[in-house]
């Protein structure tokens, strides 16, 4: 390989490290004005009259907007279209942010102030709160549907005989809370209409559903919404459907009003209204054999989807397929419910409804390893999958499993034995402190998977120019994850063009096929390979260029990084790209990946989850003060299996931030909520971990090379999050004996 | 057919009906100032000093930028770089409107103030003013060279021994003047540079030009320099190079600033810099045996280049290939100079070098027919191509020559014996209105030909989205001449989508690949192909998916305009859209189609010259006050072979608007100068056919389909033009007895 797995600098890095990358607040369009929303700030209640006259009387206001304005469809909803854009006088608010109004003015001030004076009166309702209250069906949040508004399962094999011819069975509680993705820019959009076409310029992961929703909310055709991702400062989920409710309201007021219109949210109001991972009630039964082989899983598990539906059907599917785990378990019944409450509507985050439900299996990984006493790492390599084998829906794995390679590594890496002597030594010496390993091994589904094969394409572009230059655009998005380097080494490692001379577009919804969403790790394949299929057919036409007029074979043309060898002859690729122009060569073509055709049984929630799957196992070495509660994790040694990494540096930042996060979610962050209302709406007291709480991260991948991903990758996206909390949890629990059964881990868990 | 052929409504008439069309002095963005430039307004001299201290003082400027700003190649030139971007001091002045210095202010008052406080010093040249003084050699223009800077010829039979076996030789010389192309829209850039891509929106004809030019006198690399094409309000070939030098005057100041910047050339800056018609000295030689059969053609054409080359050799060629006009002629002989003078560059204006030697050929058939004895529309008849012939370059025409069928067709059309008759009689019984007939009968080789064939090719973009709308995207340009809504009929025949539901975005270099320029009446044949291409690789992608899911054959499935029948059943366009967006097909294709290899001897000038041609005949019918000299145009006859005429009504007003732009350059439009400056600088005294100057026109197309134009279509851009001058002046001659050798004819010409 020229440069595919070896370390590349990030081809934007230094348009950011410089200021200069342009994200959504650095958009400035002249006659741009600004944007407010007006917000119910009740859980639960009948929207009884809107006043705007006086907000329309403060100076510097060009336009208040209610549900009357709406030329289109009034409601957002990428399954069920259960949640207004605007709420209509005579209709319900179902959570503290459901949008009244929304204003135009010429200054944020003048914004502010009329936000004030919109008069509005609600009937409250009691709300509903809690995933107890909202099964009960006593209040409905959508009445007259059931709270229970989803269920979806898995029935394999014969779970009831497992429990029968088990050893152990180990039945247990597990919950797991919100998660806030704590993106470091806050949401926002800029949408100018000038009466032809209607461009939106945001921050967001996936723009083919902006220009969706945008379309169906304004009655625009597709042909005429122009969606521009901006430079995006992080989304983990949280800029998936998201964005589409921030640009529809820009949109609006800028189709009223025919000016520029930039909304960007404040932190306050971006946590208040975006979708957070699904707090979660999931009750598990596991059968072991007296050698630690599995033997039957079955799960019932509540996610607590807040006011509106979103995308919890399609992140229901995932906690559904990984709630068995990584292993080899022929005899699985899941049940997933999503149900409704009037709080924050939970949507997508990093790992996609299957951290709830992997923390809550490794725990009992752990728990099975203690009561038959085995070690915890060699229950795992145990049970661990491998080639031939079928995941937990039943998918036969032909290729690419590196499961137990990922055991392996990291018991070599962090020379297990020795430490669990050293852990035992320290807590023999320490009273207050007690040091606890835990091991976690998890496996993730790449791509939307069965329940999503519609959305898994990709559009990529790539164009060539004369001076040698190069130019892509791929249908997936840059959110921070390196996919534009990634993507860039593709395409450099197949036409020979040094990485420096290549720079990609922000993605266009003009330009590019809807490539599905950014979301699911799935953009090096998807993406990846687009982009790959776009550049051999510019390679073939270069090469048949050549043949013929070299007069030589296409395969006796050598390709290196930035030169052609040919006939003995060097020539740059810069040169190579002028004579080919100059030829009428077609250097700017069209790429195209599509999910290979998965079988799945939906009604029994059995066959091929997903195109293919990483396989991770991490360990971590915690020190908790058994006094206070506090934790504090010393070492984490990580490995994921996520076939060729195309660019290895970037891969390893991914699993160190994704470790991080998950970190955070295991011990550190926390929404706190008042009456349906949240508390913790900034950074002072919704606390992430910082700089000074990152320990040591020992990451190694493993490249169990997948035959459909550009060459051999799978994807890291998600992965890198998962690891973390069951492994701390289980290291907690070793440290402190205690039985931990939910995240975040409080200090009152542990004292 | 279910569109291709039919009329249609313009694709963008409501947007530019309403004024929502954007121009380029339309747009405004964020910061934007405004530029001027500081022109020499000496025609010849040397550049002494500049001292810009004063105009950098004036209140609101932002940046003086002379020659010592420019970070690439200060020099612009299609072939050769003989042209200052900004003259250096200590270097030549060679016409009026070289540029000396660059100023951008927060206002236009401010920039026109510090225009005027530029100081500079020339020491003056006498200049070399008219081809006579140009061929002289005395004062040089670019010394040393030679002002006689390019040379092309033809060679083709024994031009002597057709002279030895004529029965007639008419030797004889004619001169044509400047034409202004005059569009609506005088040229205009705004340039924003924003650290890392260099954006530029512009009213032109060639946005790639423009990329190249931008990115060599910037240093910049192609991949960040991002042309593209707003709404143009005319070309006519004054918008195919010239672009380039505003967009970079633009580009360099929002370089140096980096704020965008807006330029927009006064009618008199646009009339005094821009390129013109070339000014032509042309001697005829041409042997007739008594039958009016035509045996030799020998031709010495000079060009009045101006200052700079520009274009011209390129527009020799066309003079070239072009002098021996419409005939089957055996021998030929042709020389054509191109010639430095200190005057405004001349380039490209539709016809190409062309109607100058239409003009005279056409001339000399009437000549000849009246000293013969033979009515003009027989030594035309008799004389004309057909299948089977060859051009008087060679090229042995095998099919699309509806070279006859042209004549037929006016001479039926216009009751051509009835008519004359008419006339005699009028002429009988008026004394000083004399009525007249001329004819005319051309040809006109489509493409760049073979002197242009490295740029002969064009990427179209095509993208059906899940709703069913289009977007095309072409590498040619809408100037105004309709190709949108050509393009679009083409795309919608093939795909079976209603127009309405299709739209065509500015050509942007980023999005396209280097297609060429948009001239050559090139467009229909190379952009139509490209987008042919790329909306026939989604119908298959569409018909495969369509099969599989419908257990059909591709061939059973019919395709109508709007709706697809499957079985007896009907599906919109939209529906089918929708399906296959959800099925993964892939629904944006890019397509490409280049030039057939054409042979060319350039040393002889013989060969294929272009990959196909147009045949025109006009009949025009003129009454002249033989005592004011007034010229009177009554009627025009019109008929062109175009092979299939995809949007009838769009080719018929391209007809019409061609033969009132031929009919200005015959006999109303006039530069005049005075010591190389031009004085005819607005419309004023620059005077073009208005709406009360233009006669009846009967017009009509001959479809000799070209096997290699999209559904047979060849192109009407230019030809429409050039019968019209020939046609006319004929006319004159026969209604005056004068004989005409000089255009545009003035009142003294006949009085």
């Amino acid at each position: 390989m020229k440069i595919v797995g070896k370390v590349a600098k990030r081809i934007e890095a230094h348009e950011k490290a410089y200021g200069e990358a342009k994200y959504t607040p650095d958009l400035y369009l002249d006659r741009m004005i600004y944007a407010g929303v007006v917000y119910s700030n009740v859980p639960h209640g009948i929207l009884k009259s809107i006043d705007i006259s006086e907000a329309e009387n403060v100076s510097g206001i060009i336009k208040v907007a209610t549900y009357k304005d709406v030329p289109g469809t009034n409601k957002f909803g990428v399954l069920i279209k259960d949640m207004w854009f605007l709420v209509p006088v005579g209709e319900k608010i179902r959570f503290e942010h459901d949008a009244i109004a929304l204003i135009a003015g010429e200054t944020k001030e003048a914004v502010e102030e009329a936000i004030k004076k919109v008069k509005f009166e609600i009937e409250e309702l009691q709300p509903v709160l809690t995933i107890e209250e909202s099964i009960k069906d006593e209040i409905k949040v959508h009445d007259p549907e059931s709270n229970i508004a989803f269920h979806k399962k898995i029935r394999r094999g014969e779970i009831d005989k497992a429990f029968e011819n088990a050893d152990l069975v180990i039945e247990r509680e597990f919950r797991t809370d919100y998660q806030e993705q704590a993106y470091l820019e806050t949401q926002g959009a800029v949408a100018y209409y000038d009466g032809e076409i209607m461009k939106i310029y945001a921050s967001m992961q996936c723009p083919f559903y902006v220009q969706e929703d945008v379309s169906e909310i304004l009655d625009i055709p597709f042909n005429k919404v122009d969606v521009i991702q901006m430079e995006t400062g992080g989304g983990f989920g949280g800029k998936e459907d998201v964005p589409s409710y921030i640009a529809s309201k820009a949109a609006l007021l800028s189709y009223l009003t025919k000016r520029p219109v930039k909304l960007i949210y404040s932190r306050e109001h971006d946590i208040k209204e975006t979708s957070k991972r699904h707090p979660s009630k999931s009750h598990y039964k596991v059968a072991f054999k007296k050698d630690g082989t599995l033997l039957g899983v079955k799960v019932e598990s509540y996610l607590d989807m807040g006011a509106y539906s979103t995308l919890s059907p399609i992140v229901m599917y995932r906690t559904l397929t990984h709630a068995a785990g990584a292993y080899n378990v022929p005899n699985v019944h899941v049940d997933v419910y999503g149900v409704y409450t009037n709080k924050v509507p939970c949507g997508a985050f990093r790992g996609f409804g299957s951290p709830q439900v992997l923390f809550a299996i490794e725990r009992v990984m752990d728990e099975a390893a203690e009561k038959l006493n085995i070690d915890p790492w060699e229950i795992r390599y145990k049970n661990a999958l491998e080639v031939g084998a079928e995941t937990s829906t039943g998918h036969k794995l032909e290729f690419s499993v590196g499961a137990k390679k990922t055991l392996e590594n990291i018991k070599k890496l962090s020379n297990y034995e020795e430490l669990k002597k050293e852990v035992e030594e320290f807590n023999k010496t320490n009273k207050i402190k007690k040091r606890g390993l835990g091991w976690s091994h998890i496996i993730y589904g790449v791509s939307l998977g069965a329940g999503g094969q519609h959305l898994d394409a990709s559009n990529s572009e790539v164009h060539v120019f004369p001076d040698g230059t190069i130019n892509i655009m791929f249908g997936g998005t840059e959110i921070g994850q390196g996919s534009k380097t990634a993507i860039s080494m593709i395409v450099s490692e197949i036409l020979g063009q040094k990485l420096e001379k290549i720079k990609v577009l922000q993605t266009d919804t003009f330009i590019v096929q809807d490539s599905g969403p950014t979301v699911a790790s799935r953009t090096t394949i998807f993406s990846g390979n687009a982009a790959k299929d776009a550049a051999e057919k510019i390679k073939n036409n270069i090469l048949e260029f050549l043949s013929d007029k070299f007069d030589v074979e296409k395969s006796d043309i050598e390709i290196n990084l930035g030169y052609y060898k040919i006939k003995d002859k060097n020539f740059t690729f810069d040169e190579i790209a002028k004579m080919a122009n100059d030829a009428n060569v077609k250097l700017n073509e069209s790429g195209w990946f599509k999910s290979p055709k998965l079988h799945f049984d939906m009604e029994n929630g059995v066959g091929e989850a997903y195109v293919t799957y990483t396989y991770s196992t991490q360990l971590s070495l915690v020190e908790v003060d058994t006094l206070t509660g506090k934790i504090d994790v010393k070492k984490m040694w990580i490995s994921h299996d996520i076939g060729k990494a195309i660019n290895y540096d970037g891969v390893i930042g991914q699993i160190q931030g994704g470790a991080v996060q998950g970190m955070g979610h295991a011990i550190m962050e926390e929404i706190m909520q008042k009456e349906g209302k949240i508390i913790t709406d900034n950074f002072n007291n919704y606390i992430i971990p910082t700089i000074k709480d990152i320990p040591e991260i020992v990451a190694d991948v493993v490249e169990e090379e997948f035959p459909y991903g550009p060459f051999g990758a799978k994807g890291i996206g998600e992965p890198s999050l998962m690891t973390a909390p069951p492994s701390i949890a289980n290291a907690v629990a070793h440290a402190t004996g205690k039985k931990i059964t939910k995240i975040p881990i409080s200090m009152e868990d542990i004292i």
